[in-house]
């Protein structure tokens, strides 16, 4: 079975597993209040160029996004997304289960823009109506798209103009800063951004996003609102020493970079084949659009996920790529489609 | 630096990391739906003899409390636990974030009884009060003692009786059910409790907490409760593997037997010492009272955590053995205290 | 100045103000546990030939679907309303507040259809989706259509088939039954909706709005979240008092339909001078469009709302007819706008 | 029946009644954006000497405790309350419903002390434990005891040094204010608190509180989240027609007065007869402990609430006294006693 399901189907990378075996018997103080995760939050305020920084290891996306939004906003306080933005649709009401709303903004490629966040906030006056207070973006999109450097820089200006946080997802984020034509890197989120993530999961570690808050305001009684929301790991050790150890070497970099490649290779094939995407991803997710009978044919012996069901017999599947996929898988798969669509 | 501060300072036994490592480059579904999880589950169910039981893991043990309570109650309902109960002052008001009241009992002994249940019943009635819905007990508690068969028992026909949930944290629950004296094993827990854990942060795994829900009526949806909740792993296979690998040939048990044999051997020496103990503890956790300066003394050398500051000049502290803990650490801790009560 | 800003701009009708007077030394339990609140949910249960249903007074709009709502939910449950719904946009994240996320359906002309709740419902399955379990109307609609008895059926069969509660907010209750061209009456309210509300504040109370809970399961403990919410009034009675006073001999109604002749004598003048309106509503409010220098011009003598800027230099806006409007202030309105367009 | 059940067991004081009637065709803005909303502010703000307070009007004593608590607090925070506090018993869990922990202090004759305070706090620290942050307090209280000058600025510096917000809870203020040896006025309160209510449900409104928030801080978007509890009345003009008549001329004191007498007059005839008291209350609650056949005897031709059931045969009962509570019917009362008791 051809595995581009998702870019979290296995384990660590070995650097990780590695690390993780090294200092298995070590006996540490709990709750992440340990030499590994300082030094794993040193230094990722180093890369950010972000000395005074908070940064906060969590196990999973959801968690981190839920708990920072919690921590953030005051009761009346709304959040704006894209409409395909992961905590719109995926995650079970987590943000309203915490009192706030999620408005959802139409965006086309799942970008939010200073006009959209103009827009949204213009239609939200007078204390019948919640009061959005926080951007949430991705990055990558959840449709694989990537925000640059100017676009953020855009994005911040506005939300200063309209008294907005910005908030960023990068559960890929890796995959933004290395896809083809990005131009963003460490540095850039902690400019532009009140906070964001550094997504480990999705990227070689076993589990573990870190989150980076750089406006002070938002820094005093994060660790309770973390504790208060269960989302303090006893052992929260294991968050540094992954971390640590995927830092290192530019090796986070390196493994989005060759997902990226792995996608590049598959849309490239995909596009020989005049295989329509849904949009045009520079990243690690791929959206092609194929005819119903040749997705079902696929589904025999490769494991993927349909994205949307399209009129005229068609569907969108995706396809993930991960710092593990071989070149012979992709080249496999795209044979695979071809056979498939004959 | 001798290691008695709590039972989860270091990573995995080594038997767990060596399944971790095997898995690692398996490719599985995620967040919990592959084959590890499913026979970790059914591991479960056959070792409680409770095979309509649903079985869900989760990384940590504020978040599987926080998820079942919020999953288990209607919003006018609340929790009665021992005024000692975790949740009541060491989760940072996780329960009454998802909007339930804990109503604290005074319990000697950090143990909930029958005759507590109908009092805190009995003192709410009408509409202008919360309604007592679940009683949530600890075993081991918080101060280490334990309940046995007759207690489970005599608690849900009480629960029964008030219509209550009889919920047991099990963070410990392998050294409950190893200490001395004790008569409970993993059946016992099925038949009495709606729903319990099975703690394995503290007794050799990485991370990770089984809930088993034998009550049929609480069953449907939780897993969109864990989602809501953040507590869904990606990779949440890691939990299936971890408790396979902890539950396979009594490795569970035999690691919490060996955490309480230490913990009697520490206990037996400070008795022969003539140090006064704050609870006659049977299982791994140890409170002896000690005077100011001595406990000044060990901090030097020892690492445990101070458990109440007492009057006449003496503390409480708490020390903790694990399943990696040593006989010879345990000497080593019993002649240092002697030395610095000298 | 002319009033048409809404309909609750003044105190109670003269019936009810008596009842209230008469009354108010009066002394009786409180909490709503008296004999007029008994008598009154009497008489609705009568009016609804619904034996069975059980009936709450609540002080307002917003606080009686927060409360409903939130008594009606679980954790993870949503509710579909129309984008326009009350609960969407003007009651500042209510419903969100107490953890459910409201669905913004598209919906034209302001009304939910089983269409609407089948692609709804079939773009919502999975763990990783909140379960939509409500859905939401208002009649009138915020836009001043009205659903029809075959609408109301059709509306619950689809529940049924999906599995959804059907609520109804009947703020102008009164209003959709007595429209030109509806054809309900309270027994098909009873009938189709698992619960809705007879809306007083808009209608000649001074506040109030009843409850009817047709739905058994819905019905335990209703007035523990009542309590909760904080929406159980001390002096309970008032609202017995005046909704008795309000239902006697068909006040309600009565009043209503003197409110929708008013706002028919509006639209017909509207429509004699060729002023455009946004819908075609048939109750107690009315939308035309005018150009932007005659809203400003008529803001100098009426007072009513700006429901929307639209292009081309032209505002919708909104005026309210009510209980007490003279048909001599309706022609008077008539007349200023026509002066303000010459 | 002769009432002593409650304060608020009939409707308003005449000159409350007289200004809605005079008032009732009044056409106004809603949601308390209108003249008299603003003139009763501002006359609550001259008798408290405070021209920067905000000044909100409410509808009950939960919903008012229930909107500030939440707008007040930040997640992680929590409330301490003596034990008998009305928000920790008589409130359905309000408090928790929106999050937040109420710590209930053991606290003689219902009144928090600086020494109550500062234990609750050191007891609390670190990030697994909630953060104290306001302390609730009830003048009267609800055993009718009431807080002194002194003792309300003791409260205060204490609540300086520990970073707590002071709140007052005044359902019964003008009890509090005119019981005999109380030597508070209205500016007392706002020296001392951060925000405090002025009731008026139980002192011969309709109903009605009126909350004042001192501290800047506290003050901006705090309709927002009135709105968004259901705390915004539509015809928010009647509370402050209501408070504007009973602030008039010192009535809402000297209705206060009277019945603080009438109670003296209770007190004093049970004195007399050897009726031992619960506590000795200068306000208008006053609870004998009376032979439980005694008690069931009362209760033929009474109507009063049980406060407790007390070993030996004992009842603690609880008897109200209002502003229309007349002498005749207090002799009235002692005299049914006095056979009741033979």
């Amino acid at each position: 079975m051809l595995y581009f399901r998702n870019d979290y189907g296995n384990g660590a990378h070995p650097a990780v597993l590695e690390a993780l075996t090294r200092t298995n018997m070590d006996l540490t103080a709990g709750y992440g209040l340990d030499p590994y995760c300082e030094a794993a939050a040193e230094t990722i305020r180093d890369l950010c160029a972000a000395p005074g920084a908070a940064v906060h290891f969590l196990v999973g996306g959801t968690q981190v996004n839920k708990t920072a939004i919690a921590a953030f906003l005051r009761p009346y306080e709304a959040v704006l997304s894209a409409a395909s933005g992961h905590i719109c649709v995926h995650e079970t009401g987590s943000i309203e289960q915490d009192g706030h709303k999620v408005i959802h903004c139409p965006a086309p490629g799942g970008k939010l823009t200073p006009e959209i966040l103009r827009s949204m906030c213009a239609a939200h006056s007078g204390e019948h109506m919640v009061v959005p207070r926080l951007a949430y973006i991705s990055n990558t999109t959840e449709v694989g798209t990537v925000y640059r450097r100017e676009e953020l820089l855009a994005l911040r200006a506005a939300c200063d103009e309209l008294g907005l946080l910005l908030y960023c997802d990068g559960a890929r984020l890796g995959s933004a800063m290395t896809a083809a034509g990005a131009d963003t890197s460490f540095p850039d989120y902690a400019e532009t951004c009140h906070a964001f993530t550094i997504g480990g999961t999705k990227n070689g570690l076993l589990f573990g996003e870190a989150l980076v808050i750089t406006e002070p305001s938002l820094q005093p009684y994060f660790r309770h609102c973390m504790k208060q929301q269960g989302a303090i790991l006893a052992k929260g050790r294991l968050l540094g020493v992954q971390f640590s150890a995927i830092l290192k070497d530019g090796l986070y970099l390196d493994l989005a970079r060759h997902a990226n490649a792995m996608a590049a290779r598959l849309t490239a094939g995909l596009k020989d084949m005049g295989v329509p995407l849904l949009v045009d991803s520079p990243s690690n997710q791929v959206f092609p659009i194929l005819p119903d009978q040749t997705v079902e044919a696929l589904e025999k012996s490769v494991a993927f996920e349909v994205q949307e069901k399209l009129d005229g017999g068609r569907t969108c599947v995706r396809f993930v790529t991960a710092w593990h996929t071989a070149e012979a898988e992709v080249d496999e798969l795209l044979k695979t489609i071809k056979e498939a669509l004959a």
